[in-house]
């Protein structure tokens, strides 16, 4: 499970959402730069901080998990010569739903070191809870 | 409301977040740099690209906050020559309350121009929701 540097960051992100659709811890961690500072926070939950914690996390996940399809739209992008920050909607669709989910918004850093490009930080969170629309910030949560 | 680089990642991350507590627009848009390719995420709600956007979201947020105290506890961090990726808690303690909330978890991105260090991202986004302990994904929440 060590890291496959990749030739772009956009290489990278279509190994990480394939990865993630096929929940392969194998290709999952390959993605991932070998690093033990890289940085994974999964909606609502605490960040996994390394590659070990990262890998553990997905294993949970993916073992949790029935079968999902996965739609990625990216939404911002910021491009410097060994940092590139890609901002996306992650859309699930689970199991028979014939609908995908409310989004999830994904922030994902990819970092260019000697031997290509590979993820180093991927903060996903909710865009909306409950029924409270897209943008609308519920009651208590302030910032 | 031009950004004003400082000599270091934390310089610019206490800037923040005194600008924050402060409710100081012109103090907030100083310290993201001038890029429009700058992107600020608050808890829920849709990205915020450029510097225009960015601004626009802090004027209507110092708008409708009253006074509050924030404290930030830092969770991570990965260092590079030109970016720093930090991971911190926030805590905020809204008019009388005496008690902060749940924490929001942030990831601030900082990076190194000619003139030196400035904000290029700040994603924030809710620990838990509710009654939810933190760590726990409620139902419907895959990833």
């Amino acid at each position: 499970m060590q890291a496959t540097p990749y030739p772009t960051p956009e290489a990278v992100e279509a190994a990480f959402y394939a990865a993630f659709e096929a929940r392969s811890l194998d290709d999952m961690m390959a993605v991932w730069a070998n690093d033990d500072h890289v940085a994974c926070i999964h909606p609502l939950a605490a960040p996994l901080n390394g590659r070990a914690a990262v890998a553990a996390g997905w294993r949970s996940m993916f073992g949790a998990a029935g079968r999902f399809r996965l739609q990625v739209k990216p939404v911002h992008e910021m491009r410097a010569a060994d940092h590139v920050i890609r901002i996306v909607d992650e859309y699930l669709t689970i199991g028979e739903e014939t609908e995908p989910r409310p989004p999830i918004l994904a922030t994902n850093v990819y970092r260019k070191d000697a031997d290509g490009w590979s993820m180093v930080l991927h903060h996903a969170s909710p865009l909306q809870v409950g029924a409270t629309p897209a943008g609308n910030t519920p009651p208590g949560v302030l910032h």
